[in-house]
């Protein structure tokens, strides 16, 4: 089965929206074992609309579409996919009723428009809006399935997680399992190498990688009548991956690094201080991202105003970017009262033979273990964002080896 | 002229990226005054890109790819629009010159793929790539134009920045001048309901609406023989926009609220000290986007834990959300010695009558203009990311307005 996302919304080709729906719904799509081969991306304009449904029901077994559900005028995603596939748009009463129990409650007057919004393709399968108004529907008709989910990705996710998902899963007689092996400190292309045979030649669990800024992840997949045949598939490819790469395999159970620090520092009953210099909070808003008991085990600051930074931790600045960095993780675990401080420090700039611009970052920390100091190689400085995550990243790994007392 | 972003790359059909270059790109061409109809994404397959290829020389003016300029063997954005526009591959002697210099410089042997990086469809102009190994190139034949551009997107917005956007250019005989309107405080809806006659019929300039999570951007665009002709026909409809919409039109030079913000402290040589508690750092990370002399204005904390925020500001913790915020803006402004004291207070959390989960936060300021404090209005919990960006915003809001002394 192979699958085209096609999403609907001028604000995507203004430029104005980023489509996370593409992505969000391509890495689901393959961890269902469905090949996504084109993503397109058409305006609010009936024609266009129709050239674009058309041509993604020639190519496609399966087109889901975002978009393009609203009550205007201008949502005519439903419509469009109906007149392609033959089908007339059927009522669905018991919707509309639902919709004018909630305009009621809210004391607002139903807009005539909105009904629009309980019209379905003739044989859809509803998916509920549980976050919205639009509710999204499923079809199958001549060999070909259409799934029409809303434009807002928030609504998007929780259709997919809550209803889609199932829908596509049952259409299936074998099931799929999935581990993603995350891996820091080896790059995917050197990944790529030690693990050549596994990438090229497995069909089933099948290998692949996925790259971010900071770390490589490898999804293996099998499928199986049963998810515990699927799961004995895929359980000696992890093992075999972790051979490979040691302690660079840092989790195969959470879904990011901060995730799996928390559970060191929950697990040792450790207290975490982050003193922030060059990412100016970042570190701290991926704590922050996991649960309140996560929040509750650490501090954060970002102390650049010599001032506050004098006032609150009682430091001055040091020129040697190492020992600032030290005496910054010193003095946060010293003055917040907790049991480890890690400080990420100054950007030092350089630049390499050829002329471009490179930096690197001290990052230290201070605890039960000992004090230890690492510098982040020289990286290309062009990209900000970019710099930063990686040095976010490398602040938690530096983090999880001193908890794990394995090589820095 | 109406153009196609053709991104190419099997990393975007496997959602392990997002695609940022088709909103970056959609955002230039659109201030250029060229119409975006599609998006459209194909992995590195011969037979598909090949089709889509045809598809977008088929149905636009310009096309713009991204991806596929490597030097591996499924790297064929070049090939492939070369064969559909019936022109031959030609060696740029001079690239390939270069590209031999820089590996000897870092004494690496010379890969014989690499080669292919040095040829381009016969008739292309090069575009420079001071970022990265593939350069870019842009070609004109048989009435239709062709932009071809890396993958990563900061190699991208370079060229794009430096070469691409001035080839486009020069193509026009005509200027375009655009003002952004940042707007806080009205919702797209209200605000395109008071503007309805600006947006729908203003020819030269229009008048164009981006909605984000938290503010409204409308782009005054007007196209003329001379900058000057054309900034004279755009302002006065950035003068009419400001008389609608009052001080809820924050900028119209700056690029971001925290710019703002900043320029308002450095004029009234203010500090600024932010504990955050819901929004996790996130406040932070927005400010210390500027530039270095921001950051030395400002600090930010995230005392979550108990004890930390105890020893660091000798404030505890209080069940009233509203006195809790305030008596942390007190405490952090006191103990930073910054001159302002912000403080972005917990989430509360509640139900409206449906059943929906909602939250409001607490924000409290102390400064030279005495203390405030505000509560957000409630909204859906389910999107935490997108409504601590709200918050943020919020937050940065208030701040602006109590130091212009206008109503909160």
């Amino acid at each position: 089965m192979n699958c085209e996302i096609l999403c609907v919304g001028s604000e995507l080709l203004l430029g104005s929206v980023v489509n996370t729906n593409a992505a969000f719904l391509s890495q689901e799509l393959s961890t269902l074992g469905i090949n996504v081969y084109h993503h397109s991306v058409v305006g609010d304009n009936p024609d266009r609309l129709k050239d674009a449904v058309a041509i993604a029901l020639s190519r496609s077994d399966l087109v889901i579409t975002t978009g393009g559900l609203g009550p205007t005028y201008d949502d005519l995603t439903k419509e469009t996919v109906a007149e392609a596939l033959g089908l007339k748009m059927v009522l669905h009463q018991d919707i509309l009723n639902n919709m004018l129990i909630a305009f009621r409650h809210y004391g607002k007057d139903f807009p005539k428009n909105n009904v629009k919004q309980a019209y379905f393709p003739q044989g859809s399968t509803i998916l509920p809006n549980d976050w919205g108004s639009a509710p999204s529907c499923a079809i199958e008709h001549q060999g070909k399935t259409v799934i029409m989910l809303p434009g807002p990705p928030s609504e998007t996710k929780n259709i997919w997680n809550k209803y889609a998902k199932a829908y596509l899963e049952k259409k299936s007689d074998s099931v799929l399992f999935s581990v993603f092996c995350r891996i820091y400190g080896i790059g995917e292309s050197a990944l790529e190498e030690r693990l050549a045979d596994l990438l090229k030649n497995s069909l089933n669990p099948t290998v692949a990688p996925y790259a971010s800024a900071s770390e490589v992840v490898l999804r293996v997949t099998a499928k199986a009548k049963t998810v515990d045949e699927a799961r004995a598939l895929v359980m000696p490819v992890v093992e075999q991956i972790r051979t490979e790469v040691g302690d660079c395999l840092y989790t195969t159970e959470k879904n990011s690094m901060a995730e799996v620090v928390f559970d060191l520092l929950k697990e040792k009953n450790l207290t975490l201080a982050v003193a922030e210099d060059s990412t100016c909070g970042l570190f701290t808003t991926k704590f922050g991202d996991i649960d309140k008991e996560a929040q509750a085990l650490y501090s954060g600051c970002v102390l650049l105003n010599a001032q506050a930074r004098q006032n609150l931790l009682k430091v001055d600045n040091q020129a040697d970017e190492a020992a600032d960095a030290a005496a910054l993780a010193a003095a946060i675990k010293e003055h917040s009262g907790c049991s480890l401080g890690l400080a990420i420090g100054k950007m030092h700039e350089l630049t390499d033979e050829a002329g471009t611009p490179l930096a690197t970052v001290q990052i230290a920390l201070d605890g039960p273990y000992g004090t230890k100091t690492i510098q982040t190689p020289p990286r290309r400085r062009n990209d900000r964002a970019n710099f930063d995550v990686i040095t976010v990243t490398r602040a938690l790994d530096f983090l999880r080896r001193y908890l794990l007392n394995i090589q820095l």
